[in-house]
This record gives structure tokens, C-alpha cells and sequence, in this order.
């Protein structure tokens, strides 16, 4: 059974999991729904609105996905999960579907066409209200070399956060994932 | 006494902050610091760096000073300075030296140029590492109506976030500040 929860109720987990473990993405396109692992966002306000913004590389199959969608979740992974983040990290949705392989299921949001998966303690529903390509010469030049050093920049989509959703415990489900 | 603390340690509580209430901006550009109050931003990570995002109107005192500036602190209001917060949010620093009107304290950062608000509890001090000029032609027509009805768009500065500071008890300050 899952609750609509306030959007920054687990903002620091969000972010700490971001950081450290990843978090996944899942887009649908036109197609069938894929997922990634991305380490890169921020959850904040903007336009009176919560918003959650990813980042993806324009090599990637989400990119594919999210330049034909409205939509997009962000799903923090349970305990147990630290394959599926690997294998979502590494393999691309053009050669296999991670939902398959991994066992995963992909349940209809509340609010938004993007899926989220079930298995996940917690859930954000964004609809994509901006993107912004960044620029190349605005970037520093260490930054460049670090992370950019073939190209291959990075879209950002800003996602209105139209939910969160949590399952009973997924306070204490995240909590024992950081120990 | 002043220490330096993880940079989601008070995540949400900055979150909640900047929606409901509003946290000071300091800028120093070449001149005098200036404070402006906002209301929207982001805390996240991007490019493997901890960034705080923040937002500014062309037509702001801010934006000039950033303009000419590498860096800026955001500083969390502690009780009592609900009239910091309003004046910061409706006078400008090209009329009024609001440090000064407030009898408020710069104070010299640890790790940037710009300084921070000796009298608020935390502040964030961020490097400017990116900075996004939003485009028109990508914002959703409702949010232009609302927004920005006559133009007067933002910049978006991203910010590395160099240090997070705290004085002792400031925890207690912003919990009690949400009651």
C-alpha cells in the first residue's frame, strides 16, 4: 500500500542516496518504459512549483526516451537492490529490458504516464515543465577534462514533482540503507 | 562559534525554508555586499560536486553583482529576522545598504569572496561554476503568464557548494522556526 507523502519529507535520503548510490530513472517514451541509474539531480523549488532535475547524456537510450516524453519518475532503490543500480548504470535499454532481466515491475503512476517500479520503497512523479541543453563554453575547463572529455553533454529536464509516494516503512527502509 | 557540517545535513530543512519563508542571497560582486531574499532554488549534486542552484531576475540588484562576481553564500534565517527576509525581498541594494538598514553583519567566508550574514544560523558557501540564462521559447505558456508576464526571465547559478557551516544549536533554530 502506497501513501502520497510531502516532497521533501525524505529530501536528504533523496539526496544522500543520490550521491552515494544512485537512484533510478524511468522513462517511457513512446515505447516500452526503460530504466536508468543516474547519481546527478537536485530537488528543490522553482516557479512555486517542487521540481526534481535529471541529468542525461545525449549518448544515452533515456535521452531517446525523454526527448519523446512528458514525463519521468525518480525511484529510490530498497535494500537488495544494489545489482539492478549496477546493471542500470551499465547496460542500455537499446540492448535489453532491465524490467525483464532484473525481475522488476513496472506499476502505473498516480499521476503521470512515466511508470514507476513497484519494488522501490519510494516514488517521484514529475512531468518535464523545461530542459536545457548545457553549453559547452560555459562549462570550467577542469570540469571539461573530468567529465566531458569526448563531448557527450548533458540535457537537463526539469520535472514538476506532481507526487510522492511511499510504501508503510520506507522511513526506516532508507535509514538502514545508509548504516 | 561556527562548524563545518555535511552539506545535506540540513536539506530539507533548507528546502522548506526557501518555499515557505525565503533564505538570504549575498552577493559581493566588485563593490558593497548586498542581500537579496528568495524563495526558489536547488540543493543537489552534479558533475560529482555538491551545487546549490539559485535564480535571479535580470531587473535584480543581485543579478548585477553576480554578473561580476565568482561566488555567493545562501544564509538560513534564524528566528526573529521575518522583517530581514521582507525587506531583503522588497528593497533594493542600488537604494539601500540593507546590511547596514538591518543591522545585520558581514562576515568573511571560509572558502569564497562573498560573505555571509554573521546573525543566521547555517550558510551554504558556493563557488559559481555554471550559470544558465533561461530561454523564453522553452518555458510552458502558463508559466510565462504567471511568471513572467512582461519578460524580466531568470539566470540560474550553479553554485559548487565549498563549505556548510552551523553554529551550535542551529538544528534546534530551524525546527523551532517550522513550529
Amino acid at each position: 500500500m502506497r501513501k502520497e507523502i510531502n516532497v521533501f519529507q525524505f529530501c536528504k535520503e533523496t539526496n544522500l542516496l543520490l550521491r552515494d548510490e544512485g537512484v533510478f530513472l524511468v522513462s517511457k517514451g513512446s515505447g516500452k518504459p526503460n530504466i536508468m541509474t543516474i547519481g546527478w539531480g537536485f530537488l528543490g523549488t522553482f516557479w512555486r512549483r517542487p521540481v526534481f532535475i535529471v541529468a542525461v547524456r545525449h549518448s544515452r537510450y533515456t535521452y531517446e526516451l525523454l526527448e519523446a516524453s512528458s514525463s519521468f519518475t525518480v525511484c529510490l532503490p530498497g535494500r537488495g537492490m544494489e545489482k539492478a543500480l549496477e546493471v542500470c548504470g551499465t547496460k542500455s535499454g537499446r540492448e535489453i529490458d532491465k524490467f525483464k532481466e532484473l525481475g522488476l515491475t513496472p506499476s502505473n503512476s498516480y499521476k503521470v504516464e512515466a511508470p514507476f517500479i513497484e519494488e522501490c520503497p519510494v516514488h517521484y512523479e514529475c512531468e518535464i515543465i523545461y530542459k536545457h541543453g548545457l553549453e559547452a563554453e560555459g562549462i570550467p575547463r577542469e570540469v571539461v577534462d573530468e567529465i566531458y572529455p569526448s563531448g557527450n553533454l548533458h540535457t537537463l529536464y526539469y520535472g514538476e514533482v506532481k507526487g510522492v509516494y511511499a510504501v508503510e516503512g520506507a522511513g526506516e527502509a532508507l535509514k538502514k540503507w545508509q548504516t
